[in-house]
């Protein structure tokens, strides 16, 4: 059956997160839905990252096979076209006929998140569902030097949800930058893979040390500890984006 | 009594518009209904524009007169706590104590309003409700020089709602730029004061010449013309923000 690459970008707002669930509608249900109205067929449609209730997309990348050798971009329309009527908050930027061995989820050899936080003394409007709101300044520049002590191999059982289904703690973390223009802080985060909440936890954590709660070394010490309980609190979900998946023969911008 | 000015933040999309209306809920009625619930009094607040239903606003200004003489950023977090109880898409960004001969809609100088258009080939999902979508590209640079032709003083009925109650259709428009970063147009205006409907008018019109349907030629005869036929189709509400308004004596930044 062709194969099929999409890049998917959704507000995760309305959503029990990307995967499907019995508890509620998923980013996933939205786009098998979409291809059930369009095809007739029940695909499974397979994402590259299993984000949270709440966590955004810009560049999700799913496969999925069907049965017709769809034109590319007719596909792309007609999807949007279904993804429109059901009144979802989910489009497809981007279709591309793949071979079998593309798996959106086993080939990535990259994944980029961004974590924003908006620090001012006023809650959000306009982006409240797309930041976290902290009503005090932070200093990034002690963020972004915490995060430096967390890039690199290592168990990062401190920043793992206790419900991460991964088999080992062991990651390489590729970049972990805090930036600040204004009053919007960005994280931007690279791995081949992370683990369950761990952008979160890191957001979560280098909060404190933006705050004076935390110096670099003890953010170093979080790490070493290997221990939750060692974890700041989690940052809440409306604050991170899923914003791009690299492939091996990709283009790479 | 002590009068406060206000700047205000808000996401237009469940509203009805600025205004307190019988048929709706509008943001006027949400920041009294906040006044109401801190102080038990039925206070007007009286905003420097009346934006439509969907029509956002990063720095609307209004004013309030309250019987307490309030701290300004006591007042501004304690009408955020009651907004945010309420869930209203509402922030309140700034609170100053003015004396009486502040209006906020008479003492205005300049409105600055923000006019997004997003084109790709897909539907929008994360800026559904922040942009308007259209599926083709746009010449931006047809579409400022085209906006040229609208600059300085003339008169508008082209471009302006039937609705419209203001006694004149002359103004004066200071600035119409059109620039592109990627596939975000924005269109800046800025005025002493709008007309009904006008920006809207300007971008739907602006659109026609970025896909080559209307020269800047056929832009300024339609402004001559003044005649309401000669406009292309309103833009929708979603594109526009209300950016800020100068006083004066305000630093001007």
């Amino acid at each position: 059956m062709p194969r099929f690459r999409m890049t998917v970008e959704y507000d995760g707002s309305p959503y029990v997160g990307w995967q499907r669930q019995d508890n509620g509608h998923s980013v996933q249900s939205a786009l098998e839905n979409a291809v059930l109205s369009l095809t007739g067929e029940t695909a499974s449609v397979r994402g590259a990252g299993r984000t949270d209730s709440g966590v955004h997309a810009k560049g999700q990348v799913v496969h999925v096979d069907l049965t017709r050798a769809w034109v590319p971009y007719k596909l792309r329309n007609a999807l949007n076209a279904y993804l429109a009527l059901a009144s979802e908050r989910v489009a497809v930027l981007d279709v591309r006929a793949v071979d079998d061995s593309f798996d959106a989820r086993f080939s990535a050899i990259r994944r980029h998140y961004l974590y924003r936080i908006i620090t001012r003394p006023s809650r959000l409007a306009l982006e409240a569902e797309r930041a976290w709101w902290v009503s005090k300044p932070l200093d990034h520049e002690v963020m972004h030097a915490a995060a430096q002590r967390l890039v690199g191999h290592h168990d990062f059982t401190t920043f793992r949800s206790a419900h991460c289904q991964a088999n080992s703690p062991m990651r390489t973390l590729d970049r972990l930058d805090v930036t600040r223009t204004e009053d919007l802080i960005e994280i931007r985060a690279t791995a081949q893979s992370f683990l369950h909440n761990q952008i979160r936890s890191f957001a979560g954590t280098l909060k404190l040390a933006g705050e004076g709660k935390m110096t670099p070394d003890d953010v170093e010490a979080a790490l070493k500890a290997r221990d939750r309980a060692a974890c700041g609190p989690v940052a809440p979900p409306e604050g991170l984006f899923f914003l791009r998946v690299d492939y091996p023969g990709d283009d790479l911008v």
